[in-house]
């Protein structure tokens, strides 16, 4: 099946999930954004889509609206967003619920691809888990067939279910990448190239999504190694953030390994 | 060169190293623990290595003793331990400086293999940097071929910048094994499989280590997605510690961001 799909926003996620969806064999009727010229920069990347700053898309030939904006913009594109009676909307969001979707639209759902994007990084969705909610079965199925068509990984999950899964790809995602940037932070400030941890730190991936990161933990703080902790902090105490951090995490290691035994 | 090698500890380093520089084609000659048992469990991985709990070393044919115990333990293990004059000893701490070696030994050095070791897990050495530092050359040149002879990568770096290596090591290894370890259980109490976010996760590590993970930052915190925000907030209002460490990065990941703006 080919659906006729129209992208609301043209941040990460509309970058790179209409660019699938295209190589995938649909047609992007229609990419939004507030700045005409980022939805510009996004047509350039496509067939023929339309680049507009326009939400009165009543005229629109779309079978499917796809709202892939910010968080905190969506309540507010979606309250002047305008579409046709038998068109399915979908936002792209993990935390928002299905129900942000005005009562004026009849066929809604969620199309939540849990993935990392960044503009400059090409990224293949096939292994991308793609979570589906709809309002109602038709809906679903489309949802669906759309999802089929770019990657084999289809979960359903409620609005509850998928605002937690989110709170844990923060996580595991956003928070581990900021202290890869911590980290990379103090080499430089030595001189360290901070290539040198790559083998550590795909090892650590590597062990924890292998087994149980709980059981995997290693360091001083597991280890209850209080002079290594008190020489490290030392160093850190010129840097109040990293030394905070430093502290806390190493407190909540030992205590989930407490919690544990 | 093959080398005499005696191994003092029995934890995860010494596991691991004694096993790869027997495979290398040194003869690991006696293997120290506190507790004889662990000296024994290790010594029955080894081809013929003699366990004990004693640190007197004296008659030992060993030209090179490496000490790889916790940095809590290192002190008071040198206190005791006595070796030939013409012996190098080496420790394989981080953190530890190389002047913790006591003035009775001669040859002083460190052999600090940069990785997260689980006794549970195989480990292939010879993509593992090892960082040496030696009190004179002789003992250089003798724990360099010592590293050749299991990996690659060889740096050196001195006390001072070893601890700082370190100090990076732990934000991007046993930080980010705890955050996926907060992750699962997050997933864990809601019946979510951890292992959907495979995907997101390795994208993540790959997208640090191929550029600057600072640029590469996403997620709530650095579009300053107040909404969301507040929702994880108020999901984890119940797990002060969770919660903490969720308000904590978030704004340590816009501080760094306006920071090099």
């Amino acid at each position: 099946m080919s659906y006729k799909i129209t992208i609301i926003g043209s941040g990460n996620v509309a970058w790179h999930l209409s660019q699938a969806l295209e190589d995938a064999g649909h047609s992007i009727q229609e990419v939004y954004s507030r700045n005409i010229d980022h939805a510009k920069k996004l047509c350039a990347k496509l067939y023929d889509a339309f680049p507009t700053d326009d939400l009165d898309f009543t005229e629109s030939e779309a079978d499917i609206f796809l709202v892939a904006v910010s968080d905190d913009a969506l309540e507010s594109v979606l309250t002047d967003l305008r579409i046709p009676d038998d068109a399915i909307i979908a936002h792209t969001s993990g935390t928002r619920p299905i129900d942000v979707l005005d009562l004026l639209f009849f066929h809604k759902g969620v199309f939540y691809p849990l993935q990392t994007f960044s503009k400059q990084r090409k990224i293949s969705f096939d292994t991308i888990p793609l979570c589906i909610e709809a309002s109602n079965d038709d809906t679903k199925k489309i949802l669906t067939n759309l999802a089929k068509s770019i990657t084999k990984h289809i979960y359903y999950f409620n609005s509850e279910k998928r605002k937690v899964l989110h709170v844990a790809a923060v996580f595991a995602c956003n928070f581990t990448n900021h202290l890869m940037a911590i980290s990379k932070e103090i080499c430089d400030n030595e001189e360290i190239n901070f290539q040198i941890l790559d083998p550590l730190i795909s090892e650590t991936i590597n062990k924890a999504l292998d087994n149980d990161p709980a059981e995997m933990q290693t360091g001083p703080a597991i280890r209850q190694d209080v002079k290594t902790l008190q020489e490290h902090l030392s160093y850190l105490k010129e840097d109040l953030d990293k030394k905070e951090i430093y502290r806390m995490l190493s407190e909540s290691i030992l205590k989930m390994a407490k919690d544990r035994n």
